[in-house]
């Protein structure tokens, strides 16, 4: 079987698909080098949570729930340990987000979860560092982050010592491909390959910060915040803060722009005052491959071709529950949790049609 | 004879000794990689003038009036035209700084100089992408601006075709230096190879933007202006914009900083609000060689090193003169318009001893 596209998602299904006993071919120019390595890293989908949004909670929860397992599994085969954060904190600048929070604890908490609202002085007490304007704080003591860098490069050694072979070529055509089973795992680029597929390119920037010995400590835990409308997220990593992320629907723009710089930074010392005196060492941009529901497209498209792409904001988050569901698929049985990533739920994604290759 | 440090004073200085016949060899583990490669470019001492600074002004304008001729040759030599604009527009955002530009243009023109004060209006007929807190300008129409990685390059193969030896190694003690003269211009860690110059390094970052499709166009002259008492500069580089700079004294500090990074951005959005639109291409810092008086280094220092150090902001705009004193030197004559960059200026730097190799 062949696996096209080695991003998260990509290369956790070959790793699991190889595991199971098949023959995998990963097809990439560039392993892990597209909205993998732009990643925040962020397991958040409680914090995330918004009344209404039953299927988003229920499907990152699933994933979130793997993770532990799925990490440690690869830990076992890397030697890697890629969680650099245990906990989240989202903070509120102003009482409208402080009622937000609120609102999403109530309602995620109902649906058997655990978050905590914490008010200006418990915030304090958590993350001393962090700004006089945050007022209150929605802790989720079961979100971790990981680290995507360390993922990518851990999933790459997990999927060589699992016999996956390694081709650095460009995919112009699923045609073109003899194998007889294919995942399409090639994110925002996958309506390249399957022009029905409603995934579009997101465009997102972040910076990547260094601690100087002038600067405080990055926060213990990631830290999320809306500043001027604008989401924020600084996530810890070993001595430095991965800064998030603009959004922008621009189609395939890879430049970073003086205003997204600006903005980041800006938004960012409303919640970390600090944060200036950090070292400015790297900005990126990576395209987050969005799906209208903001759910992605799991499933199969045709005999033959399974895709696994449009994970939004999420991949990462996504990744353990995207590697099983692919597994059932090609094990020809279905993961009860995947079902809200049905592609047919868009009437644009064609019907299977017996033999069709396309 | 040796030249020890390879930036844009030791390349030239090398270039020009060794087409006078000297046989040179020139030490440095990274040619051009210090603070020639993170310069703006400017060659602006008229519009940097100030009452009561005559040395600095006529030293600035004797290296000033030498460019068009040392970038024709180098241009004979190298292919290669340097010269990225070729005017400067000093801008005021507030009266006080509109004041200091009448007080400028008074004293430079008095001394036979062409500095023309502008209106609000004059500026926006010469640069209309300029934003309207502009109110008035300083339009220096004999100072143009270099890309000065496009003169580390040229230098360089000028150097080559003129003979000169790259050597690149790290000079630990010019005591190690068999040669019968040497010169030294390593910038800002002159004086650890000669501990009684009085050069410190001072740290400047800048950002190298790129025009986007959606941004106004960068100026046709390097835009200067002081905002929030900082100075900011936009140096038109083809398709481009070098914005810089930040001034701190830390040391040797090589990390770009989030609150430079942002300083910068906010500045010059002050003066180019269109300038978020382009795009974050690099952020680096160097060292500026700094000295007491901000005015170089040029002279003997034993019967066998000559210094040419300590050029502060003014590097690039100081190569030709200081190249021509340097020779002056090496064929023991002394060029007049090089006499206040005497090092014996400084109590520190001991007297000449006779054949004192320290």
């Amino acid at each position: 079987m062949a696996v096209v596209g080695g991003g998260v998602i990509g290369l956790s299904a070959a790793w699991k698909a190889a595991g199971a006993g098949f023959t995998v071919t990963l097809f990439d120019p560039a392993v892990g080098s597209g909205s993998s390595w732009v990643a925040g890293g962020m397991l958040a989908p409680l914090s995330e949570g918004w009344p209404g949004e039953d299927e988003a909670l229920a499907f990152g929860a699933a994933s979130l729930s793997r993770w532990p397992g799925f990490a440690a599994e690869l830990k076992a085969v890397s030697g890697t340990d890629v969680f650099v954060a245990d906990q989240t904190l989202t903070v509120a600048l102003d009482a409208a987000d402080a009622a937000d929070l609120r609102t999403i604890a109530d309602w995620v908490n109902a649906r058997g979860h655990d978050l905590r609202v914490l008010d200006r002085a418990g915030v304090r007490e958590a993350e001393p560092s962090l700004g006089r304007a945050v007022r209150a704080g929605l802790l989720a003591t079961a979100e971790p982050a990981v680290d995507n860098r360390a993922l990518v490069d851990a999933l790459r050694i997990a999927c060589g010592a699992a016999g996956v072979e390694f081709r650095a070529e460009r995919v112009e055509s699923l045609a073109d491909l003899p194998h007889d089973r294919i995942v399409l795992a090639t994110g925002s680029w996958a309506a390249e390959l399957w022009p029905d597929l409603p995934i579009r390119p997101v465009k997102g920037e972040i910076l990547r910060l260094r601690r100087r010995p002038s600067a405080p400590p990055p926060p213990t835990r990631v830290i999320r915040a809306r500043v001027h409308g604008r989401p924020v997220y600084l996530v810890p990593r070993g001595d430095g803060i991965v800064l998030g992320a603009t959004q922008y629907e621009v189609g395939f723009d890879s430049a970073v722009t003086v205003a997204g710089v600006r903005d980041l930074i800006t938004d960012a010392e409303s919640v970390l005052p600090g944060i200036g005196e950090y070292e400015f060492a790297e900005a990126i941009a990576g395209y987050r491959p969005g799906s209208p529901d903001n759910l992605p497209l799991i499933g199969r498209l045709d005999e033959r071709v399974i895709v696994a792409a449009g994970h939004g904001r999420n991949g990462i988050l996504d990744t353990p529950v995207t590697a099983d569901a692919v597994l059932a698929l090609l094990t020809d049985t279905e993961l009860p949790e995947a079902k809200a990533a049905d592609p047919r739920r868009f009437s644009t994604v064609a019907p299977l049609h017996p033999g069709g290759v396309r």
